[in-house]
């Protein structure tokens, strides 16, 4: 998607220990209006799609999602990080490794809000190592829903996530690949 | 607002302890159609205001914040919970004590993304003891921003944060506000 790649190389930087930071836009401050562009971009990309609701997880993925929503005209579910004392009854749950904190996260999904009967688009601002997504396929999984297919918005092609979704036949439309950066240049190259 | 305290009242359950969930459309599951309504309430309701930014705190806040900021076209800042390895240069931080989660959270924001030509709309999802929203407003009260309210979805009338945030003689804006909810009976009464 040329917008957010424009984007990125506008206002992204590259950092050490490859780190894109796109917090101005995305994931710290967010433009809403980029935002819905984005919706309308994987709505068309899953047009084909009987797309019943989206899934993300806390924190960064809740604003795209909830924006890109209005697009498919579906409610939108978030996999909450640790236990809530508010969560009650039967959850979901798995264990997640975040690549930017370094640490693991387990992430919870009240069962009363992914059945069987859901088609699921997930939705996440970042795909690094994969590992939020494996989580929240697990739970897709154990809900016995289906995995429609995820929309990234800044998929990091050097690191082995994209590679490891694709080679499971899941559908992933990331709008910006970033195949390569620089943190001396602060060069970016798109797929 | 007659259309949240419907949806309370239909789809909201009262818990021992104090807690109302109402995690089927507000805090987990999400319905967008629901932070429209609400977001086009708080337009509204905030006509007079000259908003350049809303602010709120992660996680059950962005999704409101994101959907209700098309009705202000403005960008959205998230305080974040602890300190993240993406987050460079200097922050604004303080600590927040959550009543649902029992716990105390640092909460950073980034400099760069609140100037002393702001002027704030804090939107969160629910108002109980107040912690989060002082930790909030300590964030814009450092940046030497404006506050020009503060618009929450669910306040519980019965503990002090309202009280608190109003003697402040700041403008707050609660689209439903609990004055009374029995555990037991399931009754909610709203102010």
């Amino acid at each position: 998607m040329k917008l957010l790649e424009e984007r990125i190389r506008k206002d992204g930087t590259v950092k050490a220990g490859n780190v894109l930071k796109v917090d101005s836009f995305l994931n710290h401050q967010m433009d809403i209006d980029l935002f819905n562009e984005m919706g309308k971009e994987w709505a068309h990309l899953f047009a084909d799609c009987p797309i019943t609701k989206i899934l993300t997880v806390e924190a960064s993925g809740i604003g795209i999602a909830c924006v890109v929503a209005q697009h498919f005209h579906v409610p939108v579910v978030f996999a909450k990080k640790t236990q809530s004392l508010n969560i009650d009854g039967e959850v979901y749950s798995t264990k997640i490794q975040s690549f930017t904190h370094k640490k693991v996260y387990d992430v919870i999904v009240s069962k009363k809000f992914i059945t069987p009967e859901d088609h699921i688009l997930i939705i996440d601002d970042f795909l690094a190592n994969g590992c939020a997504l494996e989580g929240l396929l697990e739970i897709v999984g154990e809900a016995g829903a289906t995995v429609e297919g995820i929309g990234i918005a800044v998929e990091k092609g050097f690191q082995k996530g994209g590679d490891l979704i694709r080679s499971k036949g899941i559908r992933l439309e990331s709008l910006a690949i970033v195949e390569s950066m620089d943190a001396e240049t602060g060069e970016i190259v798109f797929r």
